[in-house]
């Protein structure tokens, strides 16, 4: 299937701490199939990461014997399978395509992909991704990128290389106050998504006083009427992802583009997020992972 | 004991969620005696609340049969013994006497101290203590009071009124970040505290980021070694004590002088973190809430 100069299709596998997502990508990038689990690294049984791989696409690996194999997320961890160093920001595809690692599985060679480090700017502390630079090439866009999760990610990508990026512990953050903080006590954390109760959130992190201090609102509001219990994770939710929009937002120029990257539900809820910025996100093309990978993949080809 | 307007003593409970505090204060405020247990509202054996008022201070009460007995606290919550309504801020001394609420045991007549209510302004909401409103009348100063803590309050005082206040979820989230988050995983959470990494966080809390995203370096610090596992807990108090103290003081004026009341060590921490915004604090008298209930016990002397 690999020829010397052409386009070539490879399987890719976007290998993240709890979930597993795999495809099977045409030389010309259209997706032929996708898989996906709970397969994360964290779950891989007993890190037999050999077995968990052709259990998850033996198939493909036999039906194309020749095309590239490539692995992204923390699967390139300490923790996970092959340990590939992270390669610092600025970074575009040159500089992430010449830090792979290569494992050989039984005569198969596996490509991983390295994450990123951004050494911070001043006294700031580094920061770090797996996985998330390979959606951002997928993305093929400019500016700001946001990628929501429980440690979503702000990226700057400035002439297709990411040059800069924020963790945020935003999603984490969340499910230990459901589950284990006073505010829990108070809530129906089953509750379906309450639009009125998140923008209430949104506009209270718009004001001062300071996040620590805005979350105690949740009880009191709780405690006062001034908030159902089905109404309080929505409230809380928009509480801190405000927060986190306005830190992101107040890091990049007012014109820069916005493109939201990640599941279309939490998505929707950074889109209204910006919206109460009066910013418009653009959303990323769906399987931005598998695009990355691609694009790697072709960066990557023999050079025969 | 009690004499028609002369000044009284008194046996006072300062009685929380988690602790009981008791003082026997004599007629010129002197506390003769004091008592401390974890008895607080959620350890009382079965909601035994006069049984376990005899097993701390019964000797107390037989030996001073008409000395009144006053408690504050979370005693007079829902979850306590009597519900008081909360007295609406501003609120001095006179409106707070005024809204005591009294229960009969055994012939004795227990006065139960109300919370405060402050309502918020705007479109903020409310916000609610029970327990610092009697250690704010024990201080007797004006300005600014930080009362650190799982659920620490920032109060104004003006004109001997209880103006509006602020409570910080601070040491509830340390202890969950410590307890429960990705960030506990890399810390040694029993190690002593490390004065230069909690200025580290102090620092970072005065930079642009947000304190979602600033929480997240607590992990990469510890990742690429520039914080050894027995420095992050210190640093992840100074991130969230300086993210509390920069919203409190952005409430106040310039000039606001700035009181600090409750635990040595924390008021410690706090009197670091006011520094490092160029803020001198003033510690509170001890026992303040001795004080407090002196002074309301005084007030609400039979007028004969």
């Amino acid at each position: 299937m690999v020829s010397g100069g052409g386009p070539v299709g490879c399987i890719g596998l976007d290998w993240g701490t709890s979930n597993l997502r795999a495809y099977r990508i045409a030389a010309d990038g259209r997706v032929l199939d996708r898989r996906e689990s709970t397969a994360g690294i964290l779950k891989a049984a007993d890190g037999d990461f050999a077995g968990t791989l052709r259990a998850t696409v033996g198939d493909w690996l036999d039906a194309e014997p020749d095309a590239p194999v490539l692995l992204s997320g923390m699967i390139g961890s300490r923790q996970g399978w092959l340990e590939v160093p992270y390669c610092p920001c600025p970074a575009g595809i040159d500089a992430i395509a010449a830090a792979v690692r290569r494992l050989d599985l039984d005569g198969r060679t596996l490509t991983f992909i390295p994450g990123l480090l951004d050494p911070g700017a001043g006294d700031a502390p580094p920061d770090v991704m797996r996985g998330e630079e390979v959606q951002l090439l997928g993305c093929g866009t400019e500016g700001l990128h946001g990628l929501p999760g429980t440690h979503g990610k702000w990226a700057v990508v400035e002439d297709g290389r990411i040059t800069r990026f924020q963790t945020h512990m935003t999603g984490e953050v969340y499910e230990l106050l459901v589950r284990h903080s006073i505010l829990g006590r108070l809530m129906d954390a089953d509750a379906p998504q309450d639009a009125d109760a998140f923008d209430l959130g949104l506009a209270r992190a718009a004001q001062p006083g300071g996040l620590l201090h805005h979350l105690f609102g949740t009880r009191t509001l709780g405690l006062t009427g001034g908030l159902a219990a089905g109404a309080q994770p929505s409230y809380l939710s928009g509480l801190l992802i405000g927060h986190e929009v306005g830190a992101a937002l107040a890091s990049v120029p007012a014109d820069a583009p916005v493109t939201l990257v990640g599941s279309p539900r939490l998505c929707a809820l950074y889109a209204r997020a910006l919206a109460a910025f009066g910013r418009t996100a653009t959303d990323a093309p769906p399987d931005a992972a598998a695009a990355g990978l691609h694009r790697l993949a072709q960066r990557l080809r023999p050079s025969v």
